[in-house]
């Protein structure tokens, strides 16, 4: 934890926490600029994948309850390529540069360890998420490509996204 | 084509196809050296990959009508990534060599941009495939990205894998 860090208990996600996933998930789907998603997609088909079966979901809430963040985990491939962990991170609007992500992070880390994972691997960071690339970089993540043009973003136009990487 | 090609129809694949398709992928899958799948994947379940509705799938046939190489073209992300294709071919153990897989690379470069696709991308290539990476390679395609050892081969151990990337 930093300074001006909100503490947080981190608990597993069930199939009957989908509110409250959906809520912090809704804003940065519509917006659109940190995930490759349709912007439009429903919340049945978000839920489906932020709680799909071949993951395990994880609600960051402060002292009162309330869900400040949601991750996942899962394996990035099958096969030949289980040994390497993939998260996905969410912070809700309300809690942003309030260490939610570096919480996320920190236990993600943790548990994709204990799990036995080797590495972990982000597919897709949206190269001007910038708040991200500088967290993830502060984790020890190194970017290990970079996909040119990969993302359409909604306010800037085309930009690159970037594979990021570390060893656990 | 090249001297030693053999002269190959491709057309669309429908669900009734699944034998076809399945005959092809299997050998490679259950050799488990280059996709990074289970390699005890059931048929079911490697079909409704193969087929599933997100893709396009098309089989390479020759003039006996003996099916040699099934490809697959989709979307390789949602949303503000949906401008970039992303495509898996397999060639018939028995056709090796025989150029099925550069007239499927040649088909679906062709097939994506005319559908609007503005880039194709190969997310998982695994580096010890050469003859693979040596055929995109001749196709324009370039390392993007290295993902240090993603990826146990069977035979030969943890080895990198490539994403690969060409424009439109």
């Amino acid at each position: 934890m930093m300074d001006g860090d909100v503490a947080l208990a981190l608990r597993r996600a069930g199939l009957d926490d989908g509110d409250a996933v959906w809520d912090v998930i809704r804003p940065a789907l519509r917006a659109g600029e940190t995930y490759a998603l349709p912007r439009d997609i429903s919340k049945a088909d978000a839920l489906a994948l932020w709680l799909a079966a071949d993951r395990e979901t994880w609600l960051a809430e402060d002292q009162e309850g309330r869900t400040l963040g949601v991750y996942y985990l899962k394996a990035n491939q099958g096969g030949g390529g289980s040994h390497v962990a993939n998260c996905g991170y969410m912070t809700a609007v309300e809690a942003a540069g309030r260490g939610v992500a570096r919480a996320m992070c920190a236990h993600s880390l943790e548990r994709a360890g204990g799990r036995g994972f080797r590495a972990m691997q982000f597919n897709f960071v949206v190269s001007t998420n910038e708040r991200a690339v500088r967290l993830w970089r502060a984790f020890g993540f190194e970017t290990v490509g970079v996909l040119p043009d990969a993302f359409e973003h909604p306010r800037l136009g085309v930009v690159d996204a970037l594979v990021m990487h570390r060893r656990l």
